[in-house]
């Protein structure tokens, strides 16, 4: 580079030095004025975030659910096809850069059209004299449609099993364990009616077959699912005495289609034999409402069931085996005609190729399939994602396009085991491993009216505490409130810190495959209802006719502005991961739950402290590693404040430290007998897939202990299991440091 | 941006014009000049290249081999741990960036000290009548030597079974099943006795346990160990009558540390009972010289063999069991003490960080542990990683640093089960999933003095005949010849291409873990014997005492020529791995190299044609994805010469692409039976470890055909393996496409 200098000079000189000097400042205005690369440090299109959340619209997305609302689309009907359809030609006109169907085959499940499911009691004779419900009684407004399927449970086996009542509460493990150890009652060729609510109703009908029953009742109590000084609908939100909530129960523990588990449902791949699917029950299973369930326990014998056990019906509650006195002759009879079959499925996906980074991707999926229209269970969250497209799309009209590559799913089959993101995950498996950074799930937008719930990934907590407060609360009586300071003040997270609860994932929705199986960051969030005050299981109408456009529209959220709100939350993760420049992920966070984790699960073991003396059980090296992880999260953060921004590749060498954190926690090897849940930090627990639980290889060995014959094998399993989870969150660390 | 132009101007307009026109010759020159990011697309640094080769010295290289072999350094002893100490303070010196020693407790196995090994022949008192040698005769110059472990079989299990011995040629599946089946011999309660060559001495003992013998001998038979015209060692370097084959008999498929499968063997690691470990033998087994077999074999009765069965020792092969006339009723008795005991290992891990990707890794790996000096085996390899670390160091001292990360390993106790090489991968699978570029191995660097043998990834092909053709023929009568004119005109690739021939990467050294578990491309090469005339196994005197210093500079290579080009080979595609701005991979080999082993695997399959109709299997799907996968690698290709070399993110993102597609071929459910071999394209033969298998899920479903009771079950396995081959060959193709 030229030198300039300043001396004493003569014209000719003076003017060869202007010369040189004009040329030494355009040198410098050149080198200076040259963006050294294409924006890559730049937040400045984070400009357009505010832009983003503004543009979604309350009329917008009562629109949305409106639409989509107005027919039963369970999955596999075409009605369902023709609303993937439609999305897919929306998501086009919305902007979107590309977007396909992505059909696949898998086991769905439905009631024999000819053959009605139901329940009766049967005298000596073998007459039924009583005989549960075909259908749930259809709401105003809806006398027309056609296609309600009525209530069951998909995959239950076929069979019309006959036999003894035995109630057993929620068909809880412990439950179970309370009947038999306490109770003295064995179910083994019992028929066991157990009320819906408190866990996933798969695990009910694991623990009502490892008991030995032959056959089992669902049934909605009113305890679980009213809300106090709530009207039935459609007067309120309550369920009426004649629904009845449907749903799979399966065990798939992740494995997506039951006939290709690990592997994607496609033509070419390999199916089982449909009585060697995975997860499938092998006994009779069937749901009814209270109306129904009243008649079968009004005359039940037995013993009075621990106050625990009693719900809110004008019943005794007596755990059985069967009737009393006049009745002591009448059996139950299930007749249960349902089939499996082998169906295609439809997912849309819908793209924004990203600006600088195509090959990082930030997903935000939920599924359409409904069970009948699906008001509240999918449609609720569906509208959002519909109507995070569509704003989205309008930036990209102005000229906006995201640093990452945007991925939008419309999944199908949710409602039987996941299968639709869980095949797409399968088929897609190599990319996402190598290129997700995170997965935002829409399923349900609402569930109560009380304030939002957010359960996610720990890096993710600061990300979503920083954007709740750019978001304004949803509540009449709050303008100027953020909506962090509305959750915060209605669920303040008082264990542990001063700041809005968030939750550890469990499954039960679309993300499970991600998370869990894949090790993508992942995260939901939804309104709820107050968890102190309202104790009732989801929400009342959960998987009933009655979840209409109306039950939103007229009692969830008549202004819209709730769902606004969980839109704004679940698009603005979305923006800003697939927009920011430094991803927004914080490691410093998981460090914190990790501790706390770690904390636990000790605790837990301490109830055994003579076995854990002599079977020589430390949770040191678990403490051990967390603590290096720690300082490893502490000091990749103080690294990234430092990071040369002008440098894309020291900028992509850690994001991808950040990308790559969740996946650290994967184990190849799965979970012990669960080869599809691989996160040794978080998993469904196997006591009730709807909850997460840390650790759960060392949760799971030490609730193994108490049925354990050889207990030095079964505390070898824990410290096994221990030493796993210490060498995994080691591993995570060693992904946080610097590299080389 | 000003603008310039010329027009006729007055004086003052001229001076205006003049320092405009200069200020915009500056900007010119400003902006154009200034680079737009450090160095980012140069390709300046592979001048180095040359540099770099011509460096590596005959001289050093002699060095290096001469003081590592001047000690037995099994591994465990004092003295491997001293040479590991040795070696990190040269590579320190050397100019690496960091050197670091990495232990782990591991299962090792020795004789016991007070207890020799041996085998005897009893006579009906139970008086040994003959014992075979506890030690082979000792090499001149070595006679003062201590420590040298005498010949055994690591982890063989203790015992002293007695027994009629049943001759089975190689021990081979086919040989065991041509015993039984077409000889009509039952080994059941014998002890067998085999032949070592052919195949890995751990399966001959995994098939032995499968026919019932209640022990195995295994001894070198001159057939399988001799050259012709070779005098054997010390005058010529063919095995001694007295020399005998050390070696470990697991059969690990990949564990690792057979107590701590799947996790590092650190100490807070959980370990199986001893007894519960991976892959240990449940029988005695012992290897022997010779002249030993000459006397166990002389007297033996029954069958003659068939002619392939027949050795070259002078006896008659009879098959047995047991002795002729005079002996028979003399048994065998073996005699083993043999000790399995946790024991410290040592990793030498050096680092040279990378200039722009620090985070992407090449590694340069090879052991340092030996049965006893390990003059060929492996410090002929040894000695090449050495020199390899001195001549990067130079260029170091020079000013230049790879673009990406280089570690150096010296593995320990690879001849135990390839320990150290895969608890280290264990240990940091997390990080070497994310960010290793390729593993290339550096065991023992001839084995012959014919030509060069290369056994690779596909993606490597092609930088292996570049490289090569860098190189000079070690060959005296060759100046002036490349390596790699010299290499195809002694070994070309006759059946498929004009080309020097390159093989299947198998298993028996330490890229096993990289490559076949967690999916790193990965390679070796080594000076090899001439496969068509030199039909011994392995080289002569391998594993024995004879394995010297001398071996290799009296016989091998006197000049140390053969060794430098291999080093050349090995420290050249680290190097050109680790510096070229674009990944010097090649997808396009790999669909010509998938498409070669889909046809080979249907070849198999047509054996069995009414099967393949009577059970619709159909290679179709497999065909089509290959077929997908040579469109996707070739329009890759076609990206990948258009891109920006400007754009650090654009390279990057086609980095990755190529970095990850060997991963692409990894399931994490592994193979049926063998989960932590997991790559559905290669893995090591399940009858013979030293080989590699294409399509192994494939090739082992259609081998368990012919012993399976339910073909229909057999056929539907073959069928499951075709489609996860077709469905993981799919996903390595959707993982080259364009992004988004």
């Amino acid at each position: 580079m030229a030198k300039c200098s300043r001396t004493s000079l003569s014209v000719p000189f003076r003017w060869i030095f202007a010369t040189v000097a004009f040329f030494c400042l355009g040198f410098i205005a050149g080198w200076f004025g040259k963006p050294t690369h294409p924006n890559y440090a730049s937040e400045a299109s984070t400009q357009y975030i505010q832009n983003f959340l503004d543009e979604m619209s309350t009329g917008q997305i009562r629109e949305h659910l409106r639409k989509f609302t107005r027919l039963p689309h369970l999955s596999g009907t075409e009605q369902n096809m023709k609303y993937a359809a439609q999305i897919q030609k929306e998501w086009q006109e919305f902007g979107l850069d590309s977007v396909e169907m992505v059909p696949y085959d898998v086991l769905l499940s439905y009631p024999n059209a000819s053959q009605p499911n139901y329940i009766a009691i049967v005298d000596t004779q073998g007459h039924e004299v009583f005989n549960t419900s075909l259908a749930e009684p259809i709401p105003e407004g809806y006398e027309d449609v056609a296609e309600i399927v009525p209530p069951y449970n998909a995959y239950s086996a076929k069979g019309q099993p006959e036999g003894d009542l035995v109630y057993v509460n929620y068909g809880r493990t412990e439950d179970f364990l309370q009947l038999e150890r306490q109770m003295g009652i064995n179910v083994t060729g019992k028929i066991a009616i157990v009320r819906y609510g408190k866990i996933f109703r798969g695990n009910k009908v694991n623990n009502a077959m490892l008991a030995g029953a032959k056959g089992l009742i669902l049934f909605s109590d009113p305890a679980d699912y009213s809300a106090e000084g709530v009207k039935p609908y459609p007067e309120g939100w309550n369920l009426p005495s004649g629904g009845v909530q449907r749903g799979n129960v399966m065990n798939l523990n992740g494995a997506g289609d039951s006939l290709t588990p690990g592997y994607p449902a496609k033509d070419y791949i390999y199916r089982s034999h449909p009585e060697k699917g995975v997860g499938l029950p092998r006994i009779p299973v069937h749901p009814i409402g209270f109306h129904d369930a009243f008649h079968l326990l009004k005359n039940m014998r037995g013993q009075l069931p621990p106050n625990h056990w009693i719900g809110a019906l004008n019943v005794s509650y007596r755990i059985g085996p069967g009737f009393i006195d006049d009745f002591k002759n009448q059996l139950v009879r299930m007749n249960i005609h349902t089939n499996n079959q082998v169906t295609k499925i439809y997912n849309v996906i819908g793209r924004i190729r990203g600006a600088l980074e195509p090959d990082r991707y930030v997903i935000l999926g939920g599924h359409r399939d409904a069970w009948v229209f699906g008001g509240i269970d999918p449609m609720s969250g569906a509208a959002l994602v519909h109507e995070t497209v569509r704003s989205a799309g309008g930036l990209l009209k102005k000229g906006w396009r995201p640093r990452r590559t945007i991925i939008f799913a419309s999944w199908d089959a949710e409602e039987f085991g996941l299968l639709g993101s869980t095949e797409w995950a399968e088929d897609n498996a190599k990319v996402l491993q190598e290129r997700a950074v995170a997965y935002i799930n829409g399923d349900s937008g609402i569930e109560g009216m009380h304030t939002l719930r957010v359960d996610c990934t720990p890096s993710l907590h600061t990300l979503v505490y920083d954007l709740t407060k750019r978001i304004a609360s949803p509540e009449q009586d709050e303008e100027g409130v953020s909506l962090y300071e509305s959750w915060h003040k209605r669920d303040n997270w008082t264990n542990d810190r001063d700041a809005p609860r968030i939750s550890k994932l469990g499954s039960g929705s679309d993300f499970e495959a991600y998370f869990v199986r894949l090790g993508i960051a992942a995260g939901r969030a939804r309104y709820t209802k107050n968890r102190k005050s309202e104790r009732y299981s989801s929400y009342p109408v959960y998987h009933t006719v009655y979840e209409t456009f109306e039950v939103v529209d007229k009692f969830y959220d008549p202004s819209f502005k709730r769902l606004r709100a969980v839109a704004q939350v679940r698009g603005g993760l979305v923006f800003l991961l697939a927009d920011s420049a430094i991803l927004p992920l914080d490691a410093t966070q998981y460090a914190i739950s990790l501790d706390k984790y770690a904390r636990n699960i000790a605790e837990i073991a301490k109830m055994h402290p003579e076995e854990m003396q002599q079977y020589q059980v430390s949770f040191d090296s678990l403490f051990s590693a967390v603590e290096n992880f720690t300082v490893a999260a502490r000091e990749f953060h103080e690294r990234l404040r430092n990071v040369n921004r002008e440098d894309p590749l020291q900028v992509r060498a850690m994001n991808d430290q950040l990308m790559y954190l969740e996946r650290a926690f994967i184990d190849p090897l799965g979970l012990p007998g669960r080869p599809f849940y691989r996160h040794v930090v978080f998993a469904p627990s196997s006591h009730n897939k709807y909850a997460g639980e840390s650790f759960p290889g060392i949760y799971d060995s030490l609730f193994d202990i108490k049925h354990s014959a050889d207990q030095e094998e079964a505390w070898n399993e824990v410290r096994r299991q221990i030493s796993i989870a210490a060498f995994t969150v080691h591993s995570a660390a060693m992904t946080l440091t610097a590299p080389a």
